[in-house]
């Protein structure tokens, strides 16, 4: 059932790898573990020079045909990169790993590279710093590493690709560039764009909306303190699928304005800017749904949530939350832990509630359903403050 | 500098709490915590017995005027019930748990009530259960409560109120209820609208984009498990202010989709719904900014997140992280974070990272940046497989 890793792959030949940042170090660092020969070349030799002294290979341009030619250089310069390599490494495959593929499949083909011999990649893997000091050995290790065959790829070129994706720890997905490129515009740039919007709302907020604000919202605008450089490129490298997945967006979130300005305007008398104290209002009980269309697209919410898969590739469970209460020290956390771990519960996740003003923590931990009871009780009976 | 918590108060009279659900149930245990005398009504005998079994108070209603009388019934009875009480108890002070305030206010007006009397209110806190067996002493432990006086409210009742909610373990904010309405839309219900939004985008969307969802899509859209029924009630308690976010908030979202839009227009070359192959196209080297309004919104974004507060109320910190693989198994992160422990240095916060279809986890120990290189040090002595 599950795939060999990359130590027990064989090693089919060298990989050499065009551009040492983050992701190319990575890569090497990855290849080295699994056993096989990397090759590190940049457009800047000291960068080449770090990332071999990390360990992520050796530095220079192979003699003979690598297998793997992975291209992690700028998303601009790829296909000028495989054009010319291509011509001096007759046998071997090319792969690269920007974020959007539609763009380097054009400028691959624009270039009149060998299609047959080229497989796009983007690997979702990556760190907020850059560069090949910020290089992992394990950055790939279980993320999922997109594959986009051209309409020529040999069967061959894209096995080779696969395996080295394997040596890098990551799980190969073969897809279309189109279906990769909509994907990643609904589950990465429309989610960062949306983060950023409300985020962004918080610019001109008053002391009191700050004050007031919880959970939900930094968790959703975690994100937010993304680079605008960075996500300038990035957007505008998958216009087209973002711009789909926005249009959707916008018109939900418009028929919900549209509904609460007719249910405001249908209201007057009880929903004025300030109420005019001393009118003699009547309210009627509220009864059935005010707002269907917002209603309705919290339920769509809810179902859209609900298909996201949960850990280790398993469709998603619901977990149940033990709430524990903890004082706000070194070393509470880990005592609390210890004691679930002593009640022999897996903890799915662990969220901390920040008390304003007070040294105490909310922790809520998330298990599986059916170890909830346990969990709270075993706290329980240790001393713990729990809560269902 | 701190505020005296409810135990070290004086005991400033009686409270009825009139509804004994979540919040009612919640305010009578952590009154009676508190050493004040708790009386609970609620239309339904059996709820307001089985919270004072609980431990919340004692069921009925006093002969003497309690102090204050906490309305957690439904919003649309709470003017009633102020306005029947008001009459029996002339002397005591009125408040409410409702989550939009302008709209209790005008209810409050319209029937006749005593505004010198009221004080409107609005505890941050709350669960996903309801009904009193859910209900919590420490549920307003640090949390913020809200507190809106009409403009006729004397100074005892607003004091006598704050005096509750202290009690309650809770922080008092006045301001009013036009402040709290607003501040409550921008940070609490567009952020529920536009989570459940981007979730219902996922309902028709393909295996794919599902299995590269990460860890950022699920913060963002984590609060879209939320009930249709109880939103569209408080969404439309609170239209106005929240069609006033919503405006804001789609008109930036619509400037991204324009410029967007022009972008793709005045590209067409490169940005094919699918790729023409054999086309010789040359592509421009990037150079610039090329989406100015959306980048513009990241940044815009990227301020707003940092205004909001962190921790304790203190201004944000932008803690680091220190990253550390671990085996996905019960009492690994408990030896993780006792070893964190060990090493003297508070975690601020903990995201585990799960790794799909590999049974390993990354975990991210956030941290005052001062006690991140300490902290991975320590860890990496101790043989934890540690990243900077």
């Amino acid at each position: 059932v599950t795939e060999p890793s990359g130590q027990d792959l064989p090693h089919p030949g060298d990989v050499l790898v065009v551009g040492a940042g983050l992701i190319g170090t990575s890569a090497g660092l990855a290849l080295r573990r699994a056993g096989r020969t990397v090759w590190l070349h940049d457009a800047d030799p000291a960068t080449a020079r770090l990332a071999a002294d990390l360990g992520a290979g050796a530095v220079g341009m192979p003699d003979a045909d690598p297998t793997v030619v992975l291209v992690c250089a700028p998303p601009s310069s790829i296909a000028e990169n495989v054009h010319r390599l291509q011509q001096i490494y007759v046998s071997a495959t090319f792969s690269d790993v920007a974020s959007a593929k539609t763009e380097v499949l054009l400028d691959i083909d624009a270039f009149g590279c060998d299609l047959s011999r080229f497989v796009g990649g983007h690997p979702l893997a990556g760190r907020e710093k850059s560069g090949p000091s910020a290089a992992q050995a394990d950055l790939f290790d279980g993320r999922p590493w997109v594959l986009c065959p051209t309409p020529e790829t040999s069967v061959a070129s894209l096995a080779a690709v696969k395996a080295v994706v394997r040596s890098c720890g990551a799980s190969p997905i073969v897809t279309s560039w189109e279906e990769h490129d909509r994907a990643v515009a609904l589950v990465s740039h429309l989610p960062q764009v949306l983060a950023s919007a409300m985020a962004a709302q918080l610019g001109a907020a008053d002391e009191i909306s700050m004050a007031l604000a919880g959970q939900g919202l930094r968790d959703m605008i975690r994100i937010a303190g993304s680079d605008p450089a960075l996500w300038d490129q990035i957007l505008a490298s998958n216009a087209v699928p973002l711009l789909g997945a926005l249009d959707g967006l916008v018109d939900d979130l418009a028929a919900v304005q549209d509904e609460l300005r007719k249910f405001v305007a249908n209201e007057p008398a009880t929903r004025p800017g300030t109420p005019a104290l001393g009118e003699s209002v009547q309210r009627q009980v509220d009864i059935g749904t005010q707002l269907p269309r917002a209603a309705g697209l919290i339920e769509r919410g809810r179902a859209g949530r609900a298909r996201l898969p949960g850990k280790h590739g398993a469709s998603r469970v619901d977990f149940s939350t033990v709430q524990v209460v903890i004082a706000d020290r070194p070393g509470e956390l880990a005592r609390l832990l210890v004691a679930s771990g002593d009640a022999g519960v897996n903890i799915e996740d662990v969220a901390i509630e920040h008390s304003p003003g007070q040294p105490v923590g909310l922790v809520e931990l998330s298990v599986r359903p059916e170890f909830a009871q346990q969990l709270a009780s075993a706290l329980a009976e240790a001393g713990w403050t729990v809560h269902g």
